[in-house]
């Protein structure tokens, strides 16, 4: 089986299981928190092996513990606010203490997080490498737990599951429009030297392939879902895209600069035809959070959404 | 003028601006604002030289900009809660907008500072470095701004005064103990390869004059000041006062192991006696939040702080 046809045919699995666990809302969301702890553990396995230096080198047991504390609680946070279940009041008196305002416990595990990693460095490694361990161990949990609490809660939105949808059509559409236009089209670089076999000719197919993408599937989502209406408007949604399909971009760049950094080529090889976890994720890591805010804060101004 | 005399006398100044600062509300906490920002600047400053190494440096502009911002966010936040002063009206307006539950603006600024990071790393230093640059930019926030804001937050709680004065208390003691209790009674080193001078004397000097200090505070506290209760009984205090005067100790040697990562002796040497704003401030930059969250957690749990 040819290389493309192995990404297609298990991207394809991978978006049937993910399709099950989004939508499927019986037992609490729970294939969900179980999918989303997946790409959480082989994503900071191998963010880990990428900060491995000679002198230094992430907390790695610290870093799951608390990693899986704040997936808790985003998972917590969602329980509170999803319209589809009615979660045992438990899960809802912890939600409540979670949505209090002014208290993000997120945060008090960050400092947290910094403050045990700083003991464990003076501890068991009191002399070199301390900055570049800590601060690999902080970075991993913010740059994959974040984003993917950020999905729980993105879900969670009174029109989640169409900003589900609407930013994995944008980051994958981008991510496979680039693919197929560099290969058909492609001919000026991009001059970039973290990636410098990407094209111009791929980002704009990319780019634009997104954006038509969006209106598909609004098409499809007014035709076919539940929902009448869109909270977003044409050219909302047509400017949306653009900008989300950008930093989709610079999500896969980032991810590829640290395995420049790390001289490593691929993340790992746990899916076939993409590689690591890292290597497909890379890039919802930096949509998801972007859009989230993008919605939420037109909700905190008194837009609907 | 000695070493220690040196060290005493700016310590007095120090105080004397402080508690002006944070006693003196008039003007919306301005004062306030820029002693803290002050300290921001500088220990960030100092951050980011501990982090330069040959292939990698922190993003400072960037670094300094959502710094920033992060920190008005904190001042905000506080204006909404304090209850000395009536703020403007569009200050209380921006301050219920971050005080929305389930909308934490901070962590929307840390994912954002994480993202422009690695964008600049892709652009400006596409080759090496790209992990220890981004998330030392990351670090740097994380470690000096947070707290430096849940200062504000601290203050901000119904016996805020008294909590600030609490954790200075503990914080300050804590480290004047352990120096002279170390000079005059030190003999077993406490065996820390990071701090190989320090010794277990001085260590329980310091820890037991903490816990006296507190109990003086709080004579004083109910004697002179306009509240006559406080907020926890005198087993809670006596508690209290060990657990964050040990994590003082920690803030304190973190920030040892940061130099010495550094090949640096003072992280500069701009306060007479103590050396750098970091060698000041590190021991307060893990008591504050430890505290701020634990009468947090109280007040969430329901009871009253």
């Amino acid at each position: 089986m040819g290389e493309t046809s192995k990404r297609l045919l298990s991207a394809l699995v991978m978006v049937v299981f993910f399709l099950v666990a989004f939508l499927y809302a019986g037992f609490y969301y729970i294939d969900l928190f179980f999918f989303g702890g997946f790409i959480i553990y082989f994503g900071l396995r191998e963010f880990y092996d990428f900060s491995h230096r000679e002198e230094s080198q992430a907390f790695r047991g610290i870093g799951y513990f608390y990693s899986l504390i704040i997936y808790l609680v985003y998972y917590f946070q969602f329980m509170g606010v999803q319209q589809n279940i009615r979660p045992p009041s438990w899960v809802l008196d912890i939600s409540g203490l979670f949505n209090t305002s002014g208290f993000s416990p997120v945060i008090a595990l960050l400092v947290l997080l910094v403050m045990t990693s700083f003991l464990l460095q003076i501890i068991k490694r009191p002399l070199d490498g301390a900055l570049m361990s800590v601060a690999s161990t902080v970075l991993a949990t913010l740059y994959i737990v974040i984003p993917i609490g950020h999905f729980l809660l993105l879900l969670g939105l009174p029109y989640g599951e169409y900003y589900v949808f609407l930013v994995c059509v944008i980051t994958i559409i981008s991510d496979a429009g680039a693919y197929f236009g560099g290969r058909w089209f492609g001919k000026n670089p991009a001059g970039l030297k973290v990636s410098p076999k990407k094209t111009w000719e791929g980002y704009v197919t990319g780019n634009i392939s997104a954006v038509l993408c969006v209106q598909l599937l609004n098409y499809l989502w007014i035709t076919f879902a539940s929902d009448t209406e869109l909270p977003l408007g044409l050219l909302e949604s047509i400017l949306l895209s653009i900008v989300i399909s950008f930093i989709s971009v610079i999500g896969d760049l980032a991810e590829s600069g640290l395995k420049r950094d790390a001289k490593i080529k691929d993340s790992a090889s746990i899916i076939p035809g993409h590689g690591g976890m890292l290597d497909l994720a890379d890039a919802l890591l930096f949509t998801i959070p972007s859009i989230y805010y993008y919605f939420k804060f037109k909700e905190v101004l008194g837009f609907p959404v």
